[in-house]
Formats: C-alpha cells, structure tokens, sequence
C-alpha cells in the first residue's frame, strides 16, 4: 500500500466520525507497510474530550502491541494535530507524521505553539503535511456548514 | 476540605505511581467541595503514552459524570501539565488548574509553547502554582535519583 492508500483509510475513519456527529477527523497508525490501528473523532460517543482521532489510533496500537512506545511507526491523519496530539505523537515516539489540511484554528504543529519545536519536545517524527488537504478541508467544512444549517 | 487538603490527595496518588515505577506526578479533580476523581500516572501500568495523571483523572471524571466537559471542576496536579495536558484541560473547559512544581523540561503551561497563551486556545482555566512546590519537586527528584542509582 502507498501513502495515499493509507490516508484514504484515515479518510474513511473521518467520514465514519461525521456520520457520528462527531468533527470528521480520522487517523492510521501504519508500520512496516500494514495498518496497525485506525481511530476517528470519538469525543462524543466516548464522552472523552482527548479521544481526538490520533489518541484513539495511538491507544489501540499501544494496547495491541503491549507497548507505550511505537518507535518506528507512522500515522497518518486528516488534519494538523492539535497541540495535545502533537505532545502524544511525540511522546509515543513515532516516525513520521503525515496530515491533510492544516489547522490554524487549533493546530499545534505549525500553528499555536509548535509543540515539535519546542525545547520541551523531546523527540520529533518526520513530518510531511498537505497530503490529501482538500478533501480533508473539504470535510471539514460541509460538517460545519452542516450543523450551522441544523 | 481546603486546597492544601486536595493538593495531599494527588500527591497520594503521586507517592503510589512512584511506588509503581511510573513517574510519580499525581492529579485530583474537584467539584462543589468533594473529590470527583483522582490518578496518578499509569503510562507503564496501561501501556498508554497518554496516561499521564491529569489525563487519567480527566477520563475518570468525564466517564463517572458521562459527560466530555467538565464545567466548573478544579484540577490539582503536582507537577505542571505538559502540552498535552494542557491541552486536554482546556478542552475539557476546566475552571481552575492548582498545580505543585514548575517542569522547565517538559511543562506546557509557563513553558514550550505556553498552550493557554496561544490564539489557538480556546478556553483557559485559572492558574494558581507553587501549591506543594517543594514537595513535588523533592518526589521527582527522590525518583530519578533512585533510577540512576538502579
């Protein structure tokens, strides 16, 4: 599979978060080629305001594979990580990164603080952004255009 | 109870990670006077990089009250939040935030990106620190010490 195979499944995770009702955000955890996890936007129905799409991806590869850390691996989300997500990718110790759309209302990678630039940032993926941004902004947009018109 | 009371309570729960040899920060959440929730941090014990203290505390509260905000509850913690905490903070719309220790080296909130200074910040508690200060930074210490010394 190849990077747009993966956040077309990280899109499929946003699609499914929206007809939630939930901000359509997904994510995917991928590593040596295959998909280790997968995780929408499960706010709402978790009742759990850190279960962003990334935490939940990130939760359920630890969980799987017995480990805190997931050295090596990469994920791909929908859109820039909020500064809570960005913190946890690190902290996971993650590879790389890859989004979609940026997010300059809440985004903490290349916006608000910048958490991977920070001196308390410890360790840093590979970050590749814009993969797949129009349709992750596209999403964005129609879900909120959405609920405005409810 | 006063604050100090519900500072001692994380630090309980601070003292308890220590002896599981997690990192010993401990967290208590507070509404109306009483004990909502309360944790230490479990990333070892969960194998989860995101079960920081105020994390586990803010999961517990959300999921007792069934709700993803908790209005009006106070967060103690003995050691200042990291980015993700922070972040988790405000999206739970805490009202106030007690925090022990300042952490120059991975602190979210007087350091790094400082998250609730920034225009992506969309709610911010009160901030009151110092609260256990010495204590706090004396468990850490005692903690890492013990480490190097293993």
């Amino acid at each position: 599979m190849t990077q747009p195979d993966f956040m077309a499944i990280a899109f499929e995770q946003a699609e499914k978060a929206a007809a939630r009702g939930e901000v359509p955000v997904g994510a995917v955890i991928v590593g040596n080629g295959a998909v280790i996890a997968a995780g929408g936007n499960e706010t709402r129905l978790r009742n759990d305001p850190t279960a962003h799409a990334e935490i939940v991806a990130i939760r359920s590869a630890c969980e799987q594979l017995g480990q805190e850390r997931l050295t090596g691996l990469d994920l791909y989300v929908t859109l820039e990580p909020c500064a809570m997500c960005a913190a946890a990718i690190s902290f996971a110790r993650m590879r790389r990164l890859y989004y979609g759309a940026s997010d300059p209302k809440g985004g903490g990678v290349e916006h608000g603080g910048r958490f991977f630039t920070q001196p308390t940032c410890h360790h840093q993926p590979d970050i590749y952004s814009g993969l797949g941004e129009t349709r992750s902004a596209d999403l964005l947009r129609r879900f909120f255009a959405g609920k405005r018109d409810a």
